[in-house]
């Protein structure tokens, strides 16, 4: 099979995964960034990500719109095509309305901090996009290119964004790091307003360790393939698994 | 199939979403009003919603009687019969004791409020209906007309209404409607209760927006019919599932 | 079958019931008494409620001592028998540690109260025993009569009773009764627990209301068959389950 | 088979009921000490605990470094090599990561103490290791002997550590003390969040109650046995599970 192919079953098990974690239910969707061409991306029709088969991906362009397929996309595609206009380094992306996650989506004043070692992607804080500052009442849906990019401008160069009264938005530079990020910000999120209720002092994690966190990520270890298969097993998708990075089964001694 | 034939089919289809996606479980109830005849309206006999099928259905009059049928019908059918009485733009009805809407009902002055995008239909706060005030000491059931009449008119024009101490009532447009407002109305109430323990102000959905949600909702449109069709697949209704409405297969580049 | 094989049927139904609802895991029991020997009562031997069966069952006599069996019985079989004891009225009883009553057993002025319609049986708020108070420092199980009398003291005549940092006991008149208590009764706790986080007065049920609950209560009603099919259904107990009460299938337009 | 071989198979099956309830996820593992050579011990190679089977098992040396094989060990091997160097009465741990349990390792002041009788190994309370006051900014992950070393100076002479923004460790006299400890360690923390979230004293167990359920643990009582039975059965081990120890079948009337 080549790249491509690999990556679009990929894409199938993340939505698969998404669904089984209940990071997504009938709405939310991942996508990916075609591999040879940056402009394209990937990403199923309209449908819950639990149904999602191969033969549901369609391909998009940097507009956001199918490039021939006539089925019916997401309404929040735009999410995705803005994204990948302003982040060339991004591959993978995910939107999610997480339960766990929207209480700081709603709140002044109580950001979402990385408080456990899983949740160390967020950086300093979760920036919190409310589409009425700029857009004024909507019924909250992204749903063109402009209200994307201002979207992907409160994005930055983080890896997650929280969108007011809605869910959140996850970019990555691989499918399973934007599946990873969005498992884990919900647990984070539960973990924070946890500790908050206690009424005493939360420490998160400090800068240095955030930073020891992201220098130490390596996509293709044997500590990041354990959680896709073992997500991708848990989703019914063992079938559908590729084969681990070579450094997955070898004895690699690396301190991550 | 005629359109009562689906209608019915869809409204076993109904109990089995509630009961699995944790909204009802052995009390709870669903009913359709007739669409030849709206002094008429369909609901199961006193069963499980998990365990209805089509056989179990039973007609009712305006008075909540049924028509023919001598099996046991549920002692608060009055709640459904009053609400179609009062609201004749209302064509399917759900009661259900959902616990994460019950502590909203039982306090004074934390009123339950849209939070989340898809709790827009809660309109600006969700009123309270109190048995005790007009009816003195009860077992706190709606078990006639008086006492249906008296909630219908707590619900007004709204989709929902909180019962103290019991759970809610919801009033929609169709069968799909009423079980998306029954399954989204726990989780706004989940969402408001954590955001409401962070103790920062919470920022609910603006009139604008709650209008702009209202205005734009289409009830056949592809963004409906993913949550009902990934629902009933989820609840093992694949076998019952209707055809799609024409326009959730079609391309159709609607904004809502 | 006689009046016992369907009692011990039912016992059995009724330990899986708990167990399938998390009252109990692999502790918590559920007994009954002899229906033509007050003196004896059964219960199953020390098992996991998930795995009894008829085979199991043991009978009991009123010091809580097995009459023939030789198979290991629960520890804390005293609070059954004492209960049993000083309470002629009591049929059945279930002890349990189900998480979400203990906080209210652990914490000085916040009582458990009931704030629910179908918590009513908890009456005017739930008595806390403290093993501590009598016996001093112990490893907190009721491991012999002593024990047990005192709880069925601070038991009373009520229905419910929780045993500080250790869960709780119930007693009805009823398998089926004690089995929906003990269902019903974290729930309530739940309840309450979030109402009172919302910072806001909780109002419970008031004093008539839970007198109209408790006169209005039909141990066959439809009503109440309802719940239990539907548990025993869950819990993979169908072909288990007795016939329905005669009331419960002819139209009984009963006013509970 | 030898007391080796029924070991192992106890660790596999330890590896599914922690997954099952949930303590461990893709990360988290559990290992024993060897029987007849107190500086080996043995655990699975870098693999979700769900998927553990017998040939996945590893022999470790007391640097925690694998004697003979060549597969990818876990990262964390550490957190176990250094418990059983400075503990020679521990013969098996557990690393979790159990959400319930990290609030209380990243607040002050609110220290998880034992506060129901299942969580009475805690101790007086647990302690918290936070990698940052010796080690500065890390990846938060223990990745040789000398954080092992003192993670385990943390841990004392107790049962179980909290490891800030990270998970927890806990050690025990044997497989099923170990799983049994990894299980109740987030209920009890439920049971106290929830306690101290209804604004009132929270009683914890006290040190003579601690101690009279110290000095009462019998690791192969009929009790002990039926929690290890259940938990197999539920993660579908059954076909795994041993036999009981004798006094699990004899009547055996101990007053633990």
């Amino acid at each position: 099979m080549s790249q491509l192919d690999d990556l679009l079953r990929d894409l199938v098990v993340a939505n698969r995964i998404l669904s089984n974690e209940g990071v997504v239910d009938a709405y939310g969707h991942v996508s990916v960034r075609h591999p040879d061409n940056p402009q394209r991306f990937f990403m199923s029709r309209s449908l819950a990500p639990q149904l999602v088969e191969r033969r549901d991906l369609i391909e998009f362009d940097q507009a956001g719109e199918p490039v021939i397929d006539t089925r019916q996309p997401y309404l929040e595609r735009f999410i995705h095509a803005a994204i990948y206009e302003a982040r060339p380094d991004v591959t993978a992306v995910v939107h999610a309305h997480a339960e766990d996650t929207l209480p700081f989506g709603i709140v002044e004043g109580a950001p979402l901090v990385p408080v456990i070692h899983s949740g160390s992607f967020i950086g300093g804080k979760v920036p919190v996009w409310d589409i009425r500052k700029k857009f004024g009442d909507t019924n909250l849906l992204v749903t063109n290119m402009m209200q994307g990019r201002d979207l992907a401008k409160c994005l930055g160069n983080g890896r997650v964004v929280l969108m007011r009264g809605h869910g959140f938005a996850s970019a990555a530079r691989s499918i399973i790091e934007v599946v990873r990020l969005s498992v884990y910000l919900p647990r984070n999120a539960r973990v924070q307003m946890n500790a908050m209720r206690l009424g005493a002092k939360v420490t998160p994690l400090s800068k240095g360790e955030i930073a020891a966190r992201a220098t130490g990520y390596k996509p293709n270890s044997p500590e990041t393939w354990r959680a896709w298969q073992y997500w991708a097993i848990r989703a019914g998708c063992r079938a559908k698994l590729g084969k681990p990075p070579r450094a997955a089964t070898e004895a690699d001694r690396e301190t991550r």
